[in-house]
């Protein structure tokens, strides 16, 4: 497997091509933004755990028979994934209020929701990624009933595993952002794609309630290279080359 | 029946108590708000024209089997209507893209749905009303899932009747909000509320696409008066005193 040119340079990542057109690499950058990239920075090693966290979580998941695209680490800032196209429709999965939906309804964070509530984004960087109902994504054709059924039982599962893990290394999973992806040459066939990571989730720890994720570098409370480290420590995974 | 003392004032409505506890007077304003209460003036004889345009179509409702509070006109600007529990949920019915939908996805206003779209927002003015999905109805306790589920079946209903009403007076039904209420006294018994009117529809001329609602007051198109009396007009109500 030989890597080729870049494809694609986000705000966290960067895909190129490989010698195999179903295949990418997925390049994990230090970049840190928020607020749609109003707010910049950069976090220390953030590309090596967030690639190493997100490498086990798939695995676990993959394990579950849960598909994705994740195919293997390559090293401490890659990894191998199959090639997508992105739904356009970002899920987030809330155990917890917390984040923008305190905000909008006005609720106090850290209430336990009674289930776990799934909300859509629309992915549209120019719009700030608005909020969307089941009756938009599929009015507009961003995905069908199919895929959506599929992705919110999808997505319940997933939350079940990663509660789980989570609560077993002293962790409370808040809610998380996911994307799906329709695979590359196989038709009708949906994987759950791109990263969860302290970038993508909202982790806090079970006992103090300190939080061990983006919100630090959101909300400048410092310590954040630190808690990014703490997560991929108490996961157990640990960059080959420190 | 006897008017008693004032219970609520709103930005368009004045509540009434009477002298029985189960009905109210509704009385309508002048006074004319958008974006929430950020900008104010008044529209000559509003009041006047919504009262019956709203009386009318709760009538029609009510004709077809729908539940609704309306019992019957008083005079040109109030209506006895049945007391209700306001429940916290705006319904948007959208036919066509327009206003916040088509700024928030992005899109062109005027487009046909292929399908009507239901919208719910959470009625709360100091968080400007935010849209909302089904699951923050439901865990959040502002509805139970068979309240909202008959006010969905009840919203479609509504919508064949008064888009068929309205293009027969040449007016295409772009899209509205309704208010649900729970009858005071009458345990699990919810009926459409508050008023459909110019106020709180899009209605477009259906052959030359004149805004013939709120918008005309909204973005300053002048107008807005005769757009409001010509609803009026062509749906054969009129003033008992002009």
């Amino acid at each position: 497997m030989e890597k080729r040119e870049q494809l694609y340079e986000g705000k966290a990542k960067v895909i190129f091509a490989t010698d195999n057109p179903d295949l990418l690499i997925q390049y994990f950058k230090d970049d840190a933004t928020a607020f749609n990239g109003v707010k910049k920075g950069t976090i220390t090693d953030k590309g090596v755990v967030n690639n190493l966290v997100a490498g086990k979580l798939m695995t676990i998941l993959d394990a579950v028979g849960i598909p994705v695209h994740f195919v293997r680490q390559l090293n401490d800032r890659e990894q191998l994934i199959r090639r997508v196209e992105i739904i356009p429709v970002e899920v987030v999965i809330r155990n917890v209020v917390a984040g923008s939906m305190a905000r909008r309804l006005g609720l106090d964070e850290g209430q336990q929701l009674p289930r776990p509530i799934l909300e859509f984004y629309y992915k549209a960087d120019a719009l700030d990624d608005p909020l969307v109902i089941r009756d938009h994504v599929l009015v507009f054709g961003w995905a069908t009933e199919d895929e959506l059924h599929w992705i919110e039982t999808t997505c319940r599962r997933i939350n079940d595993v990663l509660i789980a893990f989570f609560a077993n290394i002293g962790i409370r999973l808040v809610d998380y952002k996911l994307e799906f992806g329709r695979l590359h040459g196989e038709v009708g066939k949906v994987v759950l794609a791109d990263e969860i990571s302290p970038d993508t989730c909202r982790l806090w720890d079970l006992t103090t309630g300190e939080k061990l994720d983006k919100d630090r570098f959101r909300r400048d409370l410092g310590g954040v290279v630190e808690a990014y480290q703490e997560v991929a420590r108490r996961m157990g995974v640990t960059s080959k080359t420190s």
